[in-house]
C-alpha cells in the first residue's frame, strides 16, 4: 500500500520549500503536477533538477482555464470529469506505490489539489505538506511586514465585485488581493474608492529571479493573473 | 561586513523550514532568538541538534510578556527599549559577521522581528526568510482545505472586542484567529451570535509531534494564548 503526497513548493524560489517537501521530491518514484497543455508548467520548473533518475511524470494538464468563464456550468462539468478521472488514476497507483503531486504555495490556500482531495476521500492515504503561501513571498518581497499588533489581515480575491472588493478594502487593515488579470482596473477603482490606492503594492513573481514590486498607482499595462496586490497594516508597534 | 538573516522556522515542525533557512542556521556562526525569561523558548528548541559546534548563542528575553497589558503605556516604554537595545547589539555585531535571528512561523505576518527590522533600517542589510505561517501548519493539521474558489478568508485576534469578532466572523468566509487563551469565552460568544460555533476548530501545536484538533464546541476548560480557531470557507468546486 501506497500513498499520495502532495508536496507544497512556496511561493516559487526553490529553496524556500520545506526539508520534507524537498525529501518527498527527491525520493519519488510517481511525480504527478498539474499544467496548462502545451507548457512545461511552473510546479514542475520549480523541481529542475531534483526528481530522482527514473521518476515517472504524470502532467496532469487541464482541459480548460480561462477560454470558458467557471460561471458557465460546462466549465464545472469539464473540470469535474477531469478531476474524477485524475483521481481514480492517483488511487490506482497508490494501491501499491506512493505518488507525489507538486503543488505550488500551500496546497490547502486555494490550491488544485483540494479538488482531487475530496475525491480521494477513504479511497487512499494521502498526507498533505504545506508550503510557504504565494502571498507571504510576496509581502515579504515588498521589504515591510504584513500586519502587527491586532492588524486583521483579509484575504480576497479582485474576481470579486467592484463594490465588494470597495468595502472589504474599507473595512480591514491589511489586504492581500489574488487573481489579478484583466481584473485590475476594477480593483483600481475599488481601492480608490476606499482611499487606499496610494498604499497598494503589486508583486509579480514573488521571490522569483525576476520578482518586481512596484506601487500599483505607477504600473501600466497589464499584469499577470497571478501577481498579487498587497496594502500592509499599519497596527501597534512598541 | 556581516547581515542580519532572520530565519522563519515555519509553524513548528522542523521538517517543516525551508532549505534556505536551515542552511542559514547550520552555517550560523551567531544565533539570536526570542524568549520568555526563565523558558528554553519555542524556536531555540525547534533548532535543537542543527546548531554547528561553537555558534555563539543570544537569547533575547522579552523583559515582560503578560505581566502588563498591552494598552498600558508602561508596556510600550519596557518594550521598546528592549527592541532599541537588541537592534544596537544586533547593528553592532553585523559590522563585522552575519548573524542568524530565528523567528517562528513567517518573519512578517505577526512576528517579533518586525520589532528589530524598523529600527535596523539604513544601520545593517537585512534579509528575511519566509515560512510556514503558524495558521498554515493548523488548517494543514485540520485535514479540509481552508478557501476554496472565491472564499474571502479573514485572520483577526481574539484581542478584538466581541462585537468586531462577531461581524468578522458573519462577513467572511474562511476565518482564521489567533491569540486564544483567556480569550476564548469572549471569542465564543462572537461566533455564537455570527451563527458560526458549529463550524469552528480549535487547533493546538499544530504540526508538532503533541498536536491536537478538536471542535471547538467540545474543548473544555483553558487553552494556550498560540492556539489557533479555524473556520474552513466552503466556496465554489467542480
Amino acid at each position: 500500500m501506497g500513498k499520495i503526497i502532495c508536496a507544497g513548493l512556496g511561493p516559487g524560489d526553490p529553496d524556500l520549500m520545506s526539508l520534507r517537501s524537498y525529501r518527498a521530491i527527491q525520493g519519488a518514484r510517481h511525480i504527478a503536477y498539474f499544467r496548462k497543455a502545451g507548457y512545461e508548467g511552473q510546479a514542475r520548473r520549480l523541481v529542475d533538477g531534483m526528481l530522482p533518475e527514473g521518476a515517472a511524470e504524470y502532467p496532469m494538464e487541464y482541459p480548460v482555464t480561462t477560454e470558458i468563464h467557471f460561471t458557465d456550468p460546462e466549465y464545472n462539468r469539464i473540470l469535474g470529469a477531469f478531476y474524477d478521472e485524475w483521481a481514480d488514476t492517483l488511487a490506482e497507483m497508490a494501491k501499491t506505490d506512493d505518488v507525489v503531486v507538486l503543488c505550488e504555495g500551500d496546497p490547502f490556500l486555494y490550491g488544485s489539489f483540494m479538488h482531487l482531495h475530496i475525491r480521494l476521500e477513504g479511497r487512499a492515504e494521502v498526507e498533505i505538506i504545506p508550503g510557504i503561501t504565494g502571498m507571504s513571498g510576496c509581502w515579504t518581497a515588498t521589504g515591510q511586514p504584513i500586519t502587527w499588533g491586532d492588524d486583521v489581515l483579509t484575504v480576497a480575491m479582485a474576481t470579486l465585485s467592484e463594490d465588494d472588493l470597495a468595502t472589504r478594502a474599507a473595512n480591514t487593515d491589511a489586504l492581500v488581493i489574488m487573481k489579478i488579470g484583466r481584473n485590475l482596473p476594477k480593483l483600481r477603482r475599488a481601492l480608490e474608492r476606499a482611499g487606499r490606492l496610494e498604499d497598494a503594492w503589486l508583486v509579480e513573481r514573488g521571490t522569483m529571479v525576476d520578482q518586481t514590486v512596484q506601487k500599483l498607482t505607477e504600473v501600466t499595462g497589464k499584469v499577470p493573473y497571478f501577481s498579487i496586490v498587497i496594502l500592509h497594516g499599519q497596527g501597534r508597534r512598541p
